[in-house]
């Protein structure tokens, strides 16, 4: 799994590593006025050295001033201004008038809910129901218009998680919950309903969605519009032992864990009972996949060892087991190199062109690509901690829906069109990284247009006309038919002046062979949702009656990329702005954890985020294992 | 489990709630000089409204402002200035002069380790053992002169706990985190070493303690000096059904769990599928136990549902249920009364002479005290959510060292001698929840006097040198003895002017059943730790032959008590000092918060907390199921 931001570039040098200020500054810093902060009358405080008083009033003061300071300037929702989503309907209800009060779906009698929450009168809105909390479910919550549907969030998460710092997470440099903004709190800004649960099944006949609640209970909810944003899981890609004996890197719990772990085995390796041998295997992480996640769990975790220094040089080690020819291998390959390079230095092992073929308890084995016959191609690792971070594949809820669409045939995605709507059937949305946006059908148009001309060839003005047209319908192609002129000449082989069927038969396949599919990374997922949450809005202010025919001349969507960031140890970052700007260095980590901050939902997780790293840069990691 | 805190009283006035800020003031702030900050250049900032880079360059200024002025007004020790303790032996080691390399106990071969880690030549100092790493632990080795033994902690948890906060973690007023301290960390400052595993056994004609480690194997680690500060477990007091359905909180995991469930419980509340009747019972919260943490638990968590505004009126119940005729019954009665009100204004049900008989999967059974006869005495309460704090008993450990020390007969904890000496064990030590001071032979001294008279009776300059002598070998019995003409009158029935043997002895009795043993607090546990570790500084700087007579013309611990505080809802709380003076009100709260922030072991832990606690008032209670 794959997470990158979006931000501008900045080229800097690596420099030497900054570590935890322990020289003692004394900044001056000015009380704030007008405030009743939790500073209480003085008692007597024995613990503490120097002057408790002066230290007390201080921090309180400032901390308290820098809050307010980013409340002034931010946006928040109060937790009780808005009540309307708190009103609990007595019970399951039905306005018995459009839908029945339960439905008998597979055999099964299940209750059609029609109000989650909030104002009954808001419940005869055109219905919008939303799977998911994530990067994808929160852009469309930011974007819609509030009060323009009756908008119901089902996720069995009840927040939002800033995955790309999971790896922080899970190695201590921030907090957990700094991740985490309630989804409760986001529905609010769009009037939405939040229920906790998880979607089972879509029944596409009778335009509802069911859905099992926190307790385990199956019930309906009905849709005019449904958005599919729930993400993909971890993928194993049949290697046997995965589930068992490896770590995943992709919900909250899985940070906790990990670091659980990791204190644990530290704490182990300190017993005084341990041989060498066993310290060495304790110690031993092994991450398999070498993109984003599993780079910078490895740097976070390597730069851990530093508050063990002792066990450092003699028992710990890191290493990455990538299949392709080099780790971070999305970024361009200059960043890879340099990223290797940074790894190697701190003495993280960088195996690439390597297949891990099992894991077992306490041992990884991969097999090495291009080996020459007769010589070794089969290695061991043994581990005290496996992270497992290759990709992802389909949950079974998608797989469900996959299965009973016929036009669906992707195995790794939910299939949409370029304007996201899932292809095979009606009103319903998927975005994110359960969603792959269909191959264009660019040969449509030029037939259109010959059909059009009477003619089967093109001149350079017909040809531009119609790549135009194209570029429009689908704006992914853009950086591969931007040059029209070199283009046409190259493909025109019988330089006739004209580009005939054959000719533009092939130059559309090359085309369409060069276009990847969009990774499956937070930027896109945020751009997409983005993208759906301004099209509901605009739909919003039209009949339902007029919407197929709005939809179908709304702009397609458009990605663009702002660059991916990953954090490579020892404070070094790097960055690739996909447009030839890369750069790696610690420049790069600040800028890295600016662009991050910038991204945040809310601004309570921008000042939890940024207390943790000054936490960090102040007092260090925290060591203990809870 | 009652635990308090030290500090001076202030009376107020009740007033009305203080809840998350919402007015948008803004303060000034300088920025803070000559300091390397996060600050990163700015990138693209789309998701923050307003002006963002405005809001970053000052927040993350003042929050590194904060941590500065704290930082170089306050105590902290560099994760990496002092790797003594970080060097780890090469494997179990031991010198194989005045030890073996290994012992046989109870049939079976230990490996004995003389070092735990550290510098080889530090081991053939005395060596101290201390188990635990709570109040009493941390208070030792915050007084124990650096290097005067080859210090060895051992804890299951390698962290300190600040246990007063626990029921604000389990609500979600602070970060669980927040109360953490490494041990490591306290570690270093005596120049201490720590290993992680349980207490099992002393071998006490070996002058070694049994440990498992982490990892489940056992060794032995000799001790010149022992010290058990083990603290207790949850008595569950022989109720049937408590271990299973109830939830205890007394370490940093029942925190997150009880938070984790509460959260549960809104949620599946919040299901749009629920009765009315399953909504009442999922958001019944009973705790069992009056004492401070049951009714700080009970408050935060009724402070809780103004994030469900509309959960609160119609299904949220919280209920406490006590034995005793009052709530917080350490506390004076007055406090008691007051604490009541309080939490009947908030809907918070308080019954009082209440045994409960048995708890069920979702539901309590108790039975009323003094009900009139043919009454109804049995009722029963169904819960979501049932937290069990009613008091404390002995570990396994406790109960097998108790079992083997003939002298050893208290059921309740081990007994020590007023220099907390463990009765009938040469070199050990026992402080906190784990002890309890022997009852004072105060008739002895009398007898002695006696010898020395020749005589059976006193006249009163005879019996004021007797008291003085008793006072100053049993500090804990000054609040009895304090008035010594009233005394001497009262029990010279006779009129004689002198106190014969029988009067003293009536005297001493009626002294000894008013004299009670020193509650479980974290109070008592600093103040014993504290003491023990000026006595252990002391005594390092004799030879160990000396030590026995040293010890015993060592002043006895005298416990003196700053105040219990009790946090009652409503932004309100109470204190009782002790000596008649207690207060309740909004003013205490900020006192109880100023208290309990001077209180803490390091500056971290303090800047932590006080930033949770503005966070909470800025951003009100983080929601969220994680």
């Amino acid at each position: 799994m794959s997470r990158s931001i979006a931000t501008r570039t900045l080229r800097a040098t690596p420099t030497p590593l900054i570590r935890p200020i322990l020289s003692r500054q004394l900044p001056t810093l000015s009380t704030p006025k007008r405030f009743n902060t939790t500073q209480p009358p003085l008692p007597t405080a024995t613990s503490s050295p120097r002057n408790p008083y002066l230290f007390l009033g201080a921090s309180a003061a400032a901390l308290t001033g820098a809050l307010l300071v980013g409340y002034a300037t931010a946006e928040i929702v109060d937790a009780k201004d808005d009540s309307s989503q708190n009103i609990i309907p007595e019970q399951a209800q039905s306005t018995g008038e459009k839908y029945p009060k339960s439905l008998m779906v597979n055999g099964v009698e299940l209750p059609v809910i029609t109000q989650v929450s909030g104002d009954a009168a808001d419940v005869d809105k055109p219905r919008l129901v939303i799977l998911g909390s994530g990067w994808a479910a929160t852009s469309i919550l930011k974007e819609l218009e509030p009060n323009s549907y009756y908008t119901v969030v089902v996720s069995p998460q009840n927040y939002f998680l800033f995955t790309p710092l999971l790896p922080e997470a899970a190695s201590g440099t921030v907090e957990a919950r700094s991740l985490l903004e309630s989804i409760r709190k986001i529905c609010r800004r769009s009037r939405s309903h939040y229920c906790e649960g998880e979607a089972h099944d879509v029944h596409l006949e009778h335009k509802m969605v069911e859905i099992v609640g926190l307790d385990g209970k199956h019930f309906l909810l009905p849709y005019d519009k449904l958005v599919i944003s729930v993400g993909a899981q971890n993928n194993t890609f049949g290697v046997p032992g995965v589930k068992e004996n490896t770590h995943f890197l992709k919900t909250i719990q899985d940070a906790r864990t990990l670091r659980y772990k990791l204190m644990n085995l530290f704490e182990a390796a300190a017993l005084p009972t341990k041989t060498d041998e066993e310290r060495r295997q304790l110690l031993s992480f092994v991450i398999a996949g070498g993109g984003p996640t599993g780079v910078e769990y490895a740097a976070g975790t390597y730069d851990l060892i530093h508050y063990f220094p002792d066990l450092l040089e003699k028992y710990v080690s890191v290493t990455i087991i990538q299949s392709a020819d080099h780790i971070l291998n999305t970024f361009s390959e200059a960043i890879s190199v340099f990223a290797e390079k940074k790894m190697q230095n701190q003495n993280i092992n960088v195996i690439t062109n390597a297949r891990v073929t099992a894991v077992e308890k306490e041992k990884i084995v991969y097999k090495k690509k291009g080996v020459a016959k007769g010589e070794k191609d089969t290695f061991e690792i043994p581990f005290g901690l496996c992270v497992w971070s290759t990709g992802v594949g389909m949950r079974d809820f998608t797989k469900r829906l996959n299965d009973k669409i016929e036009m669906q045939n992707n195995k790794r995605a939910l299939e949409v069109d370029s304007r996201l709507r899932l292809k095979g059937a009606e009103g319903i949305y998927a975005v994110g990284d359960c969603a792959t946006i269909e191959n264009p059908k660019m040969i449509d148009i030029v037939i259109r247009r010959f059909e059009k001309l009477g003619a089967q060839r093109l001149n350079y003005e017909e040809f531009c006309a119609v790549i135009r047209e194209i570029l429009a319908e689908y704006p992914q192609s853009r950086v591969h038919l931007s040059k029209m002129r070199q283009l046409f000449d190259d493909y025109d082989v019988d330089r006739s002046a004209y580009l005939e069927l054959e000719e533009i038969q092939k130059m559309l396949k090359d085309i369409n062979n060069k276009l990847t599919s969009l990774p499956a990374t937070a930027q896109v997922a945020a751009q997409q949702g983005a993208y759906l949450g301004k099209k509901l809005s605009s739909l919003s202010l039209q009949a339902p009656s007029a919407w197929a025919v709005t939809e179908s001349t709304f702009k397609p969507f458009a990605y663009r990329h702002f660059g991916s960031f990953s954090y490579v140890g020892g404070d070094n970052a790097v960055v690739d702005m996909g447009d030839g700007w890369s750069g790696g260095g610690v420049g790069v980590y600040f800028l890295w954890r600016g662009a991050y901050l910038s991204k945040q939902v809310s601004f309570r997780t921008r000042a939890l985020l940024a207390f943790d790293w000054v936490k960090g840069m102040v007092f260090g990691r925290d060591i203990t294992r809870s």
